[in-house]
């Protein structure tokens, strides 16, 4: 068990964000939830998957809908928690602690906020090593875990419990329905779980991966070494290309903020151009009009100067950024995992080669 | 206490295809439903509001979404017991009685179906003494009903809890859009309340009403007589026009079947042409471009030959029939219900004025 306490978040954040590839929402908004719950008393205590107890409950939270919208609206800052009290309301039983939903942006953060509010831990891992843009891509319900019950609210004071649901994309169409309705930002609960099957499919150890990132990148900025390099050293994976932002298409579809960008290379990467097409998240990089990178790998931007990680409503032309791509975690890597979250599962027509 | 059986069903089906104004889905397909349901054992018994216990604990239910899609589909069958259900266990009690949410085709046989399979009573009324397009168009909710909770249920076996809304208009809001994704049908659980609430907000009698119009109507067939007339002499109101139906635009919108119609007058209403305006259901008579019967008065259409009511989704160019108005129940001309089904809700700038 350890705590988080002020001065670790600034690092976990811009961590969780890298690791976000370019989903999750806004850190910094979310990050501002988590001073405000710390400065009026609340506590955010982590403990290890190992520290679980077999017949824990725990459940996953996060917000859901376009990072464009949350951008815009600064939610209310208490519909995860709203969402995990009517899930404990609908099961007649409290929750014991709270399973990060997905390493990103703003989601990095939601899930301290719930555990303080309900005063129990979170568990230092998550659901997706990364961020991803739709709900059945967690490792929490792609091997085996219940899509039902689950929770959604707003900051209107809705609260809708998905009771039962044939398989987890139809969690993933009702939950994303109704949260288009209910103004494209809700706060989620969803995959409740036991604690024996939270160790069996929890990406272990995220939250100190993002927070050992932020500080690797603070640290670099301090000693003027290279932001992206010092990425790399903690997370492993390679820079694929060092250029500027030079064209981006984005549009708000469905719940969902979908696009491409180019990247023309510099200095040494001059004369290559790349596309990176993005559903919250960015997905895969083509160059020579072939998938080169391909999700789960996880691509991600971060300004070239200052290893500030690029989220995908922030882009714009002209950003100098530096290309990262990190290795997938193994349980993101199994026939079971690609076949919900690999290439073909979002429409690419390519086989999972890992590129790093 | 009465029970209901296999004869009784036509009339009803019928005389609530009248009051249903050309909403409330395919009376026919209800109907087997019910059928179905008596013909395995289930008793319908019908129970007058007074007597219902004050502390009761009761429920409407029917099906919700675009009637073209429920005529097509041919729903599960079970979906609003499911909805039931889910709203008994969330709620964790059981439910004394059944409040019928509406007249309208499909949607006077809906509740017989849940009440058998429940085995408990349903009451003779109902939340609009004719159909409407939206939820919270029911008197339950216009008089100070809770919109919360309520459940909705689909025949792939989705369930989903509305626990909590700020108001009725954003229960229908995000029960509609989950109803979109979930097929465009769903059965629809909500206005939970006591015995007490439900005496004094329902529309008292109209499954009597209903099954005294079908049985009028059946009669006049058998002696030739005008079935129209036999229609107003036990409903009350007036035949507006006799003519041919001439133009029919439709459209599948939101949930809805949204659209108007053209009847030119024939025989002695040679001459005249009117517009009727619909939104599931009938909504306005216009003639020479002015409104001429609105919403709460019930306008609905049957053959002129044996007073067959005509639904909306069954409108076609060529019908002979009589558009006919019926007086709107008390309860639906008072202050509170005009300002929530009067013809401003519908977007119709004219204050309501009775036609009958």
């Amino acid at each position: 068990m350890w705590e988080i306490t002020e001065p670790d978040l600034a690092p976990i954040a811009l961590g969780a964000a890298v690791l976000g590839t370019g989903g999750g929402g806004n850190p910094y908004l979310g990050r501002l939830r988590v001073l405000q719950v710390m400065r009026t008393g609340g506590q955010v205590r982590v403990i290890e998957p190992d520290e679980i107890a077999d017949d824990d409950l725990l459940v996953a939270v996060g917000g859901m809908g376009s990072p464009m919208v949350s951008h815009e609206k600064l939610a209310g800052g208490d519909e995860e928690t709203v969402a995990a009290r009517a899930l404990e309301s609908h099961l007649g039983r409290k929750f014991d602690a709270i399973a990060p939903f997905e390493m990103g942006g703003s989601n990095s953060m939601v899930p301290m906020v719930v555990a303080a509010a309900m005063d129990i831990p979170i568990v230092n891992g998550d659901g997706m090593g990364r961020a991803f843009p739709e709900l059945q891509m967690i490792t929490y319900l792609i091997y085996g875990g219940s899509p039902y019950p689950a929770a959604i609210a707003d900051e209107r004071g809705s609260q809708v419990v998905i009771a039962e649901v044939p398989d987890a994309k139809w969690l993933e169409r009702i939950a994303r329905a109704a949260t288009v309705e209910m103004g494209a930002h809700t706060g989620l609960a969803s995959a409740v779980m036991d604690g024996a099957y939270c160790r069996r499919s929890i990406i272990p150890n995220t939250l100190r991966l993002a927070s050992d990132i932020g500080h690797a990148v603070h640290h670099a900025r301090e000693v003027k070494d290279d932001p992206s390099e010092a990425i790399l050293g903690v997370a492993g994976g390679m820079r694929y290309l060092r250029g500027k932002v030079t064209d981006v298409h984005r549009r708000n579809a469905a719940g969902f903020a979908r696009g491409q960008m180019t990247v023309a290379g510099i200095g040494d990467d001059a004369g290559r151009t790349i596309r990176i097409d993005f559903q919250n998240e960015n997905l895969a990089i083509y160059e020579d009009d072939e998938p080169q990178v391909m999700v789960p790998d996880l691509i991600t931007l971060v300004t070239s100067d200052t290893g500030e990680p690029i989220t995908t409503e922030l882009l714009r032309f002209g950003v100098r950024a530096d290309v990262l791509v990190l290795p997938a975690p193994d349980l993101l890597r199994t026939p079971e995992a690609l076949a919900v979250v690999g290439p073909h599962a979002f429409g690419i027509d390519a086989d999972y080669i890992p590129a790093v």
